[in-house]
């Protein structure tokens, strides 16, 4: 039982899916076992160009492979707009789902997948991939160490990237109708929103409020935007995100004791090595020349890339509950909701003419 | 007269002027003249513990250093609240004037300080050091780079410390009489702020909205706040600045092409070593598993360590002034201003219950 292989199966062939096959091949405990397409000519083409194993299916609909009884998980790519029909469809058929960020347009829509997933006993797990890098777990043992760090006070995160003209005209991030949420969704915002609440393990904030002024293309869809986050007793979260702006991916939690920086945590400069800053009760000498102590630089090696950290940790929650009759890990969907309670909050208040709005969960 | 030496007198024996007598010291076009204190014992001491050559005079009044014909320049290091009162005396003893900051509790009082300037032909410079640094000079031509960098979008900068029980009762920073500023002024939201309109190579702002949540002291003196700044198209700024938390000091901007990123702007970590990080058109690998290319990290050696280039470049002014009749630099009393604009229009917005400020010149 301890060497279960779950098979997993892709549902549309969006571009980081190619990222994905590559992970779920290479995730012991995982089986790239399908990809449906919504024509078996584009998931034959897929599967070639992907080094799918001969053993892997091929299907021309979703459908037919949530109808596959082989099939255990699938991982769902497919424009933000089209999660609700077809995670809800999976968890109806018994596949658990990993399902690409953002998860949804807004928190009412993730609620109804949460409740499908919870109603079929299925594990749900958004692709954020840094999470299950080994140098998180890492970062994270320094944010809890009370000597070291202390108490977090103040986080700052962006992420931004500046894709092409063609991107700009026909990726799905900037079409209404297939991600409404833009620059704050999928590629930029969730990161960095997610980087904050895990570093403030997790407590929502009080507020949120939009920063004015956010980018807008001409179909409304955001291109730039931020948003400040406050708790009580003055603790504060900044984040900024873009799709104007070179490739930049930055988290700081300043705590009472200590600093945490890192400037790739979204993805590592390098597959096989990543490193983070971590700074310790730092003071200027005597005549403020120079500190005491210096931060100290580490380095984590990996030899799977962060990604099949994440499809490894999410077929281990599979297993457990196929093999040992355990109960899908709440952990995941919550992480999802709280990310998801943010975006919400950061588009009421942008939608309200940048008043702050209370999170309530 | 290329080899001038300007003689600089100390107005006040603060802490921080024992780095700067020294700064005074080491720069080859300055010389440690004169120090003087409310009384002769503390500047006779004061001179002593920081090594002032024997031909330094000890004066037991500021007024009486003021009147020495053979002062050029002086170095006041005074609490916020009497900036005012000695810069403008000593503006009119012709007294060429390095101020520390903040210079004054509102512009209003600075205006009043720059007018004594203007009318008495005497350079004014604000004592920020990092501004002299040669790695500020390198970093600057990346940011004025249009191939490398391009335009600038976003700046987060904060600079954070926590003094110790001590500080946070005594010192003249949390006291509303004496930097009725606090936390925003001197020590650190003035560095953060600088940072920013450094990066909007001294763009100001339309608006500025503090951050809810400000923290104060039992007095009334801010201990941790923040801001943000913002332009047209979008392009925006955030700073963060406290009493409270672990020694902090980061800026990064983030323009069209290129980021820029430095952990250690105010004070780098080595006196004769600094360093910062350049980025230029960064891209994921095709299956967006790594960055092509890196960022680059500079490294500096300086043999002289930044105040004195500050010390340095205030002398040299001083020098075209008294040698070659020059006018007074207008650059950097308008860096003062800008800055303390910026601090004011955070101070209006907490006092008007956040709303924005716009910035007016």
């Amino acid at each position: 039982m301890a060497e279960m292989v779950i098979r997993i199966g892709i549902i549309g062939c969006a571009n980081i899916a190619r990222k994905m096959s590559r992970a779920i091949a290479l995730a012991p405990n995982a089986e790239l076992s399908a990809v449906a397409s919504r024509s078996a000519e584009k998931a034959e083409e897929f599967a070639k160009a992907n080094n799918f194993p001969p053993t892997a299916k091929i299907y021309g609909s979703y459908e037919s492979l949530l109808e596959d009884p082989e099939i255990d998980a699938v991982y769902i790519p497919l424009p933000t707009s089209l999660h609700l029909k077809w995670a809800c469809l999976a968890a109806s058929k018994k596949k658990h789902i990993l399902l690409e960020k953002p998860v949804a347009p807004n928190v009412g829509q993730l609620d109804e997948i949460l409740e499908a997933c919870q109603a079929n006993g299925i594990q749900i797990m958004d692709a954020t991939m840094w999470m299950h890098h080994p140098r998180t777990q890492q970062m994270r043992r320094f944010l809890n160490d009370k000597d070291q760090f202390g108490e977090v006070k103040a986080v700052h995160s962006c992420f931004t990237h500046a894709p092409d003209e063609d991107y700009l005209r026909n990726d799905i991030r900037v079409k209404p109708d297939l991600d409404s949420l833009g620059a704050i969704g999928g590629d930029v915002g969730w990161y960095a929103i997610r980087a904050i609440l895990w570093a403030f393990d997790y407590e929502l904030p009080k507020t949120v409020l939009a920063m004015r002024g956010p980018v807008f293309n001409e179909a409304g869809v955001i291109l730039s935007c931020g948003a400040t986050l406050h708790w009580e007793d003055g603790r504060v979260a900044y984040f900024h995100c873009s799709f104007s702006s070179n490739l930049t991916s930055q988290v700081t939690a300043i705590g009472t004791k200590g600093t945490l920086h890192s400037d790739d945590f979204v993805i590592p400069y390098q597959e096989k090595e990543a490193y983070y800053k971590a700074a310790s009760k730092n003071r200027l000498n005597d005549l403020q020349t120079g500190w005491e102590p210096l931060p100290s630089h580490h380095i984590i090696s990996t030899d799977l890339p962060q990604e099949v950290h994440m499809v490894g940790a999410f077929a281990q929650l599979v297993r457990d509950i196929k093999a040992n009759g355990g109960k899908p890990d709440q952990f995941w969907p919550l992480c999802s909701r709280k990310t998801q309670l943010i975006i919400d909050a950061v588009m009421d208040s942008i939608g309200q003419g940048f008043e702050p709005i209370e999170v309530v969960n």
